[in-house]
């Protein structure tokens, strides 16, 4: 059975996107306590398969996770695209006036801002994980405390759920990558549904370096999803550029790539993979 | 004198970059508890100045502040560069071993990471602020309780510090944009000094948009110092592109926007400014 780090326990958001990638086979998920700690255990163990959450249509790009990913051996062989939306629960019988304290990791905090804003003098504390919150309110019998978190991690833990859709915005989507070690990702390549890639490289700081880059892309018909230019670390205010790309024709895309390749430094391929058609509303 | 809001309290970060910028004259703070609450003041009276971190080494853009700005009536009249350096602190006498909670603004606990986790088993509490961590603690006279803040913020509050230079990457730097309200902008235009210019504008999905815009800006001598695609909100994985550029004549700089805006919907010119140096490590 394929073996899967997922960032957060049991019932995160994490896990409901390995299941939905992998819906047609068993998998086991390995909880980790960070993406540190998840591109860590990749690294130790090149078995195993990896999902990290790279971009929110809210919070924006994970940088972060764009700097794990890069220093890692991983490659993406996949992504899976996840609607969001949390709920406030809390031990069963549990009204809404009994709650003091409200628990969820950051960004599930801040994309319920405005529902928190209709709770004045309520205690927002930070965790891990939005899982993990509701996981502690159920063990710890934690009257008093409410978790944001998924309708699934809530139904796992037991907990009962006061208010639904507290998402401020209910367009909020969270793209995952599936990461396999450069020595396994041969595996999962699927030439036939191959039609999306992501691209690294750095440029150097000559004007136009980038519209070159730009325009060679799109002289072999490839189109760009996504543009970020990433801080350097260590050389600030200069800037990696990562991409992702989609097109139609494999071939066109291997000259393209090959064509681009001495325009830039540093230029790696962190996976070629297939799309995932975006989730209804 | 200058009303400037800025996002925090008395001692903030955005203090220290606001009196940075201003640095000739008396300025008057108005604190802020929230980005919203900064816009929603300026929005209110146009004589009212503003500053708002608009990106970060390390973590990344501020992708909420792009939102804000772009839905104001705000233009960008300046920007400022400010190196981050956090220290923990708490009630005078306490020693490190006393401290059993940790109280800071959640990006200021995860530049901070790495000393975070040499305190296993520490309370990390979010609070809306660091300087407010920090005043919160010496109000309250918390015992055990220390805050992650500037040392700025842990002077004015009288709180003694216990470690200085806890941020993980020394390379930490916050990007901050000046604002005025569209009304007043022109006042603070200075032709002489404008060098950089922040863009904003929607590309039709048609393959190459992007890079003809960029091919375009890079015939005229115009230099990008920043690319990002912005999520368009009820347009999923579709973007907006924010681009900042740096010029040297004034006028190739005019003719490469007339020259690139046909090509684009919804451009807009955020603001025209004085590029900031780069501060030292």
């Amino acid at each position: 059975m394929e073996q899967i780090a997922i960032q957060g326990i049991a019932g995160c958001y994490h896990e409901t996107a390995a299941r939905g990638y992998f819906a047609d086979r068993e998998i086991e998920v390995l909880p980790c306590l960070s993406f540190d700690e998840l591109f860590a255990r990749m690294a130790a163990d090149p078995a195993l398969l990896g999902i990290a959450a790279i971009e929110n249509t809210i919070a924006g790009s994970l940088l972060p996770n764009h700097e794990l990913l890069q220093q890692s051996r991983a490659r993406i062989i996949g992504e899976q695209k996840l609607r969001i939306s949390h709920v406030l629960a809390a031990l069963p019988g549990q009204t809404p006036d009994d709650i003091a304290e409200v628990r969820s990791h950051p960004i599930a905090l801040m994309q319920c801002g405005d529902f928190l804003k209709t709770l004045p003098g309520m205690k927002i504390v930070e965790r891990d994980d939005t899982a993990g919150s509701a996981r502690e309110i159920a063990e710890g019998r934690l009257a008093g405390t409410a978790a944001i978190c998924g309708a699934d991690a809530a139904r796992l833990y037991g907990l009962e759920i006061l208010r639904r859709g507290i998402e401020t915005n209910k367009h909020n989507f969270t793209r995952f990558l599936l990461l396999a070690d450069e020595r396994r990702a041969a595996e999962f390549a699927d030439p036939a549904h191959t039609d999306k890639a992501s691209l690294l490289f750095t440029l150097p700081h000559t004007r136009g370096s980038l519209s070159k880059v730009l325009t060679v892309l799109s002289f072999y018909d490839i189109n760009l999803t996504k543009i970020q230019s990433l801080p350097i670390i260590g050389r600030e205010w200069e800037y990696r550029f990562y991409v992702d790309v989609t097109f139609d024709d494999p071939m066109r895309y291997r000259q393209a790539i090959d064509a681009a390749r001495p325009l830039t430094s540093d230029f790696r391929i962190l996976g070629e993979y297939a799309e995932c058609p975006n989730p209804a509303i």
